[in-house]
């Protein structure tokens, strides 16, 4: 596949998923629910419908495409990881975390509406993701519906994406007395990487799997996927904001050294990282051997998410 | 039973599910999480085991027992309801929401931290009641878990708990030009006050039927049990808000009336307001009729909700 059909695939997967989180941003109470508040689902719409390339849910319906499955329902479970990942961006932009005005191009939520507003935004989608999971629209199997809420929940959590959220704060001295940024060893970094930014990017494609029924060895195949593409996804990411500017990016760059904080880019250089990068997509591109090329879209997935320029 | 008999009950159940969130909490990584960051889990720990009647967590462990079921998984599902509690205080806390610097009588957790770490801290422990949930420990049954979660997430999100802050901000005048409180009608404060407290409430009755394997019918005897107490309950407080002094309730007093937010007891009057607290309390001992003497408990709980002093 050329990286221009891979790209139209990505867009139209895309176009996929936000009509089902437009469904279920829906003015309309799903039954159980008393009613949702104007303001708040104005929010939650404006956050998680503006735009983003929905690389995680692609990854999930890509991985569960591998073992076969490529139903509606898949796209909920892909929907329930595009909602956290909107939840995250939310928080992490909130003043007394990373205090951003701008996102994919426009006002950050806080900017929009207002703190409390963009707290219980995040909050909200938080939650929805583990009620669209739950759902028996989601999967008609029980134990399929709670294998992705136990495995959502785990890369999300205070083990996970929070919590790597909390060292990348430490690590820019924040609670630290002298407010100096922490020198972090590599494993430090890729350690705080893998919580932040790996572990929900290996649960996306965990959950592929699991959605479509793959056996313990292709499950751990997805999530070994998974794994080095968070890494390779992050060290792109901080080359990006390196040699990259904010006009294609559409948020500020120049961040991550102009407030000292540690980046494996930093710490190898550019060149190193480069490598390291190519290194790590082969290795993605690896994993999947068991699955010949009934999983040549997530290799080129590899690939894209290495050499995309925003 | 009598009130102390019924007290000391409360007491000891709040310490066996405090041993339960110790042990959710402890320091080492469960499996599937990369590390836990000490600072916050240290958070969470302070927002979460410092005190609290374990009121939520007590009636869905009750009406459980109503069922037959008293397991320790019983409490597992008990502690998931505490920790959703806890994050809502923690977040409702925040400066940009409530700005409350006392909680249980002591510093709220973005003071004895800082906000990065509330906001953190909150996520965190929603993500770990949904985490909790989906654990086979919680109940051999996936249908069962999964039907927890649903139920949870429902409860919690923007058509229950987080949804009824947004609309008790909105009831503030947060959102109007004029920043004045908004003048609510009688429906406007019950629809509220449902989300805001009822929702979790009314759950946690709930989910002590669906892990009890109730019928439907028993389910919805509890449902309507909790929607009653839940009812009595935002009285109760309201109450306590108007007559009590901040050095019993541990938290600030007099705070609704003097930020002319909308109540029931400020619409009706305190005597009417008693009144109907009397009622709700008849009621909902009245729904559990079907029970006889295995919903003594619940029956007591309902008194105490209404008489409490803090």
């Amino acid at each position: 596949m050329s990286a221009e059909s891979f790209e139209s695939r990505l867009a139209s997967a895309a176009e996929t998923v936000d009509a089902v989180l437009e469904d279920l941003l829906a003015a309309t109470a799903r039954a159980g629910e008393i009613a949702r508040p104007d303001r708040l689902l104005d929010a939650m719409r404006y956050a998680t419908l503006g735009g983003g390339k929905r690389l995680r849910p692609f990854l999930l319906a890509e991985a569960a495409r591998v073992f076969g499955a490529d139903g509606a329902n898949v796209l909920r479970a892909a929907a329930s990881v595009e909602l956290i990942h909107s939840y995250s961006l939310v928080h992490d932009d909130l003043p007394a975390m990373d205090n951003d005005d701008l996102r994919r191009g426009r006002a950050t939520a806080h900017r929009a509406y207002d703190e409390a507003t963009a707290i219980l935004v995040g909050d909200s989608l938080l939650t929805l993701a583990f009620d669209v999971l739950a759902d028996e629209k989601t999967d008609p199997d029980p134990a399929v519906r709670v294998d992705l809420v136990a495995t959502l929940a785990i890369a999300s959590g205070l083990g996970g994406m929070a919590g790597g959220q909390m060292l990348d704060l430490a690590a820019e001295g924040r609670f630290a007395d002298d407010k100096a940024p922490l020198s972090l060893s590599m494993d430090d970094i890729l350690r705080l990487q893998a919580m932040k930014t790996g572990a929900l990017i290996t649960a996306s494609a965990e959950m592929g799997a699991i959605i479509g029924r793959a056996d313990k060895a292709g499950r751990k195949a997805l999530r070994d996927y998974g794994h080095l593409l968070g890494q390779a996804f992050q060290i792109a990411d901080d080359l990006l904001d390196v040699e990259s500017d904010a006009k294609t990016l559409g948020k500020a760059t120049g961040k991550d050294s102009s407030m000292g904080k540690a980046t494996l880019v930093g710490l190898m250089g550019v060149e190193a990282a480069r490598e390291r990068l190519a290194g790590l997509v082969a290795e993605a591109e690896a994993a999947l051997n068991p699955f010949g090329d009934k999983a040549d879209v997530l290799r080129q997935a590899a690939r894209f998410v290495a050499d995309r320029r925003n």
